[in-house]
């Protein structure tokens, strides 16, 4: 369940006029407005697992009747738990939303630990309220486990991805640790998930095994590399901030058009990437090459 | 402008089952649901000021076509600054969301920055981003200030309401400075707005001035003191909370009828609230008085 698709900031993002930004606005059907990154994965549609915790999680459980408060106690959640991509604030800042509900467990490296302690003082702020217990994720599959330590039904792992860590961090730049793609499977039924909102080369191990699994998401931050700049609305490139672009002959694209997956899906998508127009080239250049751009609902059965 | 009227978590609560937020999720009109609390003031409708940043801050301010960027420029946006009356995190968390914007300047107190620094890290992580300029507020009224340093055609002045710092710091408990309420005043025609959103006594400065304004924006968190634990929501009284309750001989209610104020307005209404129901006695009897629930989108003209 894509719960929200957009990159950080949104679609619109409130403070930009960029073409994308001013058409969701307008609302006249050419871009469809989209919130921050998170992904529900469930294997009994009954226990639910976040990948991310978006700062819009808020608005997003409140549109998706399955991630309700079930009926029968005051208060409660079907979310047993949150798995981390990196620590950056548009996949954690939403972790503090969900400080009114019960001890809270979320999956992530040391790495992305210790960003989140020194950028946010996660752990100690959120442990005056639900309180916050760390997993540390298997880097081959594993039983995915509930709160109350019984199966979920689906297994997962983690896929180092390399990387550095976020801005705010006070940390050494590249290393391991700092950026993590998850691969989920049904027990019952085999069907693999892969999830990569980040990625920020082609090559290394995630990118050799993008079509072992049934449904790819993949980072869909930017069209270009030099797209923040050329609209006026940073310096930074795509490449500077981790993201492998969508187009060009060193983009996704040509990888993902080649592999047989039957769901590809492009998720975390800059409200500066023209795909987001639904007339575009650019969108149908990725339907030819048999991938989607994921829109916020948009429900996948494996 | 009411962007938000709700207590922390909003209305409904992402995981509570009460009769407020069951209401509010069945959309059959009794209860409307509501975000979580945050007022836009200006002079000239052009240039705005945040009284405090909520956490829905993003949805609220695309609801708003005010708070818009103008036209023209690839970004921006008319807010100019943000007042916290204290560091809770229902009051706080929307500054990380306007961390794409220009270097943001938020009014407080020692005692609120030192709280947001301990559980946020805030100044530290804007600064890798925006960047943050703290401001003292005023006492007495002085002129607020837009971003360039010109006036924005209102007066304000901090009203220190004692209070605790919130749950997550560590501070020493009673003492000044960590919660406050503003008062706002329109240079050209004198209107005066009343800002005082957690309030955890009558009693004192700000309890004597209630009547020194066109327009009072009152703590309506709770109807009574053990609504928490009575719903079976939580441990918490109103009084331990820092709230004074709306009902009850010691309650809002008795104080806020007797008012000669044209305009007298609950904000800040946790879920458990019945005067959320629209057709409650609770909010029969907060008419009667003379009052009214806030809803968000409210629009005030002083």
């Amino acid at each position: 369940l894509f719960l929200g698709t957009a990159a950080g900031g949104g679609v619109p993002q409130w403070n930009c006029n960029c073409p994308v930004c001013q058409a969701a606005r307008r609302g006249d059907g050419r871009v469809r407005p989209r919130t921050q990154s998170c992904v529900a994965v469930s294997a009994d549609g009954r226990r639910w697992f976040l990948l991310n915790a978006s700062p819009d999680l808020r608005a997003q459980l409140e549109r998706a009747p399955a991630l309700h408060p079930p009926a029968g106690r005051p208060r409660g959640s079907p979310i047993e738990a949150v798995l981390l991509t990196n620590a950056d604030l548009d996949h954690t800042l939403g972790l503090f939303l969900l400080r009114e509900g019960e001890r809270l467990a979320a999956h992530a490296t040391r790495e992305i630990r210790q960003s989140l302690a020194q950028g946010l003082a996660l752990e100690a702020t959120l442990g005056a309220f639900c309180g916050l217990d760390w997993v540390d994720p298997p880097n081959r599959p594993a039983p995915l486990r509930c709160r109350d330590g019984s199966p979920s039904g689906l297994f997962y792992e983690a896929l180092d991805l390399g990387g550095r860590p976020p801005r705010f961090a006070k940390q050494p730049g590249a290393a391991n640790g700092h950026s993590l793609g998850y691969r989920l499977s049904d027990e019952a039924t085999g069907g693999r998930f892969l999830f990569l909102p980040g990625m920020s080369s082609l090559e290394g191990p995630a990118g050799a095994c993008l079509s072992e699994c049934e449904a790819l998401a993949f980072d869909g931050t930017f069209w270009t590399d030099n797209e923040m700049p050329e609209r006026g609305v940073g310096n930074l490139t795509a490449a500077a901030m981790g993201h492998v672009p969508i187009s060009g002959p060193q983009g996704s694209l040509n990888v993902l058009a080649g592999l047989k997956v039957r769901h590809k899906i492009y998720v975390h998508i800059n409200n500066t990437n023209p795909a987001l127009f639904e007339d575009s080239p650019e969108r149908a250049a990725v339907t030819a090459a048999g991938c989607t751009v994921a829109a916020d609902g948009m429900e996948l059965v494996i």
